[in-house]
């Protein structure tokens, strides 16, 4: 049949090119124009591939193009010969192999002769509002890309920990017929004829997963109609969620998270090399799980540093920062965990200590001087649910859909989210957490 | 300092054990009961865990539990002997092993006396909006589950695949100022004081991103409002989003979503065996990629059913699963790529093709009878896309932090997204889209 077309499946593209094989070999790298230096001889022409800025050099008169004449973010073909370099800018990678141009031919250039910020210098001059609003240039210098490739890594990487461990990724929906935790802070959505809602967490849904799945994960966005606009705060963020049947308790968790974390570490380090190097960042070192129970920490801190935090049921920003202070000046520990947190600030499927009503069986993750994690035990029982939920004057019968699950048996778990971005910010040293977000959301932007 | 509760850090707990390796051993699992059988000699309990459903097997009186007291659905600690078995219950795995039970401990018990479905029987009796009003029950079927099981093999596999071929994962916001494609079918929001809209895919997004990674993808839900309930509509699903820069043209992105199909259905076949059996599932085989043009099949289909589609601008359903049947009937292919759709018919961002501007360089992919992709080249030209949208009477102004992209430099690009509920379904061989989504959205269905 004259009609069809057939064509070859490709081998895959492999991105991780060993350039030290192709020594003296001609390459053809299509990418944009990073930057072009012009010394008196030719041109550096720094090429931005899907993965790093590689260097290209030209020498006057050896090619078909006056370098010159080549706009930055201009999307080029470049043919060429790899050659050995010894490059000591590290926005630059692979720094040991340069290629010498032999042609250039363009495939695109911009409508604009310059970008409205300058990506070729060590760092974005620019404030926040400025980075945001130009987002998709910003992106374009290396730091602000290193960001996103290192949030990518830890996405995949959590994913791939929990299948490892027999966890199953669900895809819970977003728009929900009720908030899970309840109260002020949710987005109200027409849902043709009815009011609807966006989910604040998949809560109610990886719960209702762990009855069929046993151990459940899922990495998607959350949303919180928060009024604050903070530097710890974004009203649209990507939650790391788990839950799971117990076979102990809430310290199988942390377990859980701590093991994550550092698999997530070792991946990073690891495949984003290139991008701790240059964004200087201190990988975290994980050998022992710290824990501290709220009330204790809270004396600790007051003992330490006089400052008295004992009397609030929650722990503050600066109060966040002294723990984490602390446990790295005593434990030299990036990560700590608190637990026992008080039952009135803790959601109704919390589950209460048996010991200690007042306390949960729950905790808080801090990486590096912020809550990364919320976490805990749940309670499992239909009738302590129903029990609970009265006590705290909630309407039972709004839940249902929720609750038939524990009527028909549920196993002792427990689960907990962790900020995508608040883990990236973190790691990276961001002061804000919505430079960990690509397209930041809060009070005051909606775009782009 | 006594306050400190230092945990060691456990080993990952490695779901794939080896079972020959612990014959004779004795283990130790927790569980869900998925069923007991009770012959007169004991009792078959099979035992529901976090990947698979085991049996283990009880003698009378060697335990201290009666096993007709142990209800369905209670959560189980068992302790017992790996012995040989021979299985024929493809909802057991593994089937050539058992547990010989010599304990057993009770640590939670449904508070009612039976599911209200059946999960014992070969399959679910039941109808879809039964089946959806009980989601969290229905799943603890094992096909069912199986289905979620595959499902989340193609997310991670997908994701493995497009990071292993140089593409950096992006999340993008979904709730956003316009849609992208603009249009009716948008959920609005309230957005503190303003109003905001749900993404109806990441298209403006991913091709912004484009500019600053070469190649990215997510893996994300998405949002239409269609008023429509069919067994191929879902008012939210799982986009697996691609887009990258181009060095030839839109046939490169067929390979490259051929490539990924392959490398995820080796995957399933491999790491999910036992439901690909369970669910009777016939792996596709992909081995050349048949591509037709539009206009093409049309005339084909006319030629080889007598039924003539080609005045419609758009492929309707009868004729996707006749086109799709033609290619499997003459040349054993599940896939099929159609080519060159009407530029009519697609978004302004869509390239035309210069041979002929009254068609598109994009295509859709069929298997087995139903789209589960549309893609293309994309205008990358800011005149271009100025151009395009005022012919088409659009608000440029409207679309100025996505359009600031394209002036400032963009490579010749284009993308695909393919539906995840739709290729699950297709693949284990579901009638509605709606059986493969967890918690299935629709006109009607906003619950559980």
């Amino acid at each position: 049949m004259a009609d069809v077309k057939i064509l070859d499946i490709q081998d895959n593209i492999d991105s991780h090119i060993d350039w030290q094989s192709l020594m003296d070999k001609e390459v053809e790298l299509t990418g944009m124009v990073q930057n072009i230096r012009l010394p008196k001889w030719g041109a550096f022409i720094i090429l931005r591939l899907a993965n790093y800025n590689i260097q290209t050099v030209v020498e006057n008169g050896k090619i078909n193009i006056e370098p010159s004449t080549i706009p930055v973010e201009a999307t080029i073909r470049v043919k060429g010969t790899v050659r050995p370099s010894q490059i000591k800018d590290l926005a630059i990678c692979p720094r040991d192999i340069e290629i010498a141009v032999t042609n250039i031919e363009i495939l695109s250039t911009p409508s604009l002769p310059a970008l409205p910020l300058d990506t070729t210098k060590k760092d974005i001059e620019a404030g926040l509002d400025t980075k945001f609003n130009l987002r998709p240039l910003t992106l374009r210098h290396p730091k602000q890309r290193a960001i996103f490739k290192i949030s990518a890594t830890i996405f995949n990487e959590f994913g791939n920990f929990l299948t490892k461990n027999g966890f199953t990724r669900i895809c819970s929906p977003k728009i929900v017929f009720s908030g899970a935790e309840g109260g002020a802070n949710i987005f109200k959505l027409e849902y043709f004829d009815r009011n609807a809602y966006l989910a604040q967490s998949p809560q109610f849904y990886k719960q209702m997963m762990v009855g069929a799945f046993g151990r459940v994960f899922e990495t998607g966005p959350v949303f919180r109609a928060e009024k604050h606009d903070t530097s710890r705060h974004l009203n649209e963020y990507v939650s790391m969620d788990i839950e799971m049947a117990l076979q102990g308790g809430y310290e199988e968790l942390i377990q859980v998270e701590t093991n994550a974390l550092k698999y997530i570490f070792d991946k990073v380090a690891s495949d984003c090399a290139n991008e701790v190097e240059l964004l200087g960042i201190e990988m975290p070192v994980i050998d022992k799980i710290y824990t501290f129970r709220f009330n204790d920490i809270k004396q600790i801190i007051f003992d330490k540093y006089k400052k008295d935090f004992r009397g609030e049921k929650d722990l503050c920003p600066e109060e966040e920062a002294l723990i984490s202070k602390y446990v790295k000046d005593t434990y030299n520990s990036d990560l700590v965990f608190i637990t026992h947190y008080p039952t009135v600030k803790r959601p109704f499927y919390a589950m209460p200590d048996p010991a200690n009503p007042e306390e949960t069986l729950s905790f808080d993750c801090l990486f590096r001087g912020l809550e990364i994690t919320t976490g805990g035990e749940r309670l499992y029982k239909y009738d302590d649910y129903v029990a609970n939920m009265q006590k705290r004057g909630m309407n039972v019968d709004l839940f249902e859909s929720y609750l038939q699950t524990f009527k028909y048996g549920m196993p002792p778990h427990g689960g907990l989210g962790i900020g995508l971005e608040r883990v990236t910010a973190q790691l990276c040293g961001l002061a804000n957490v919505k430079e960990a977000s690509l397209f930041p959301r809060d009070i005051n932007r909606l775009e782009p």
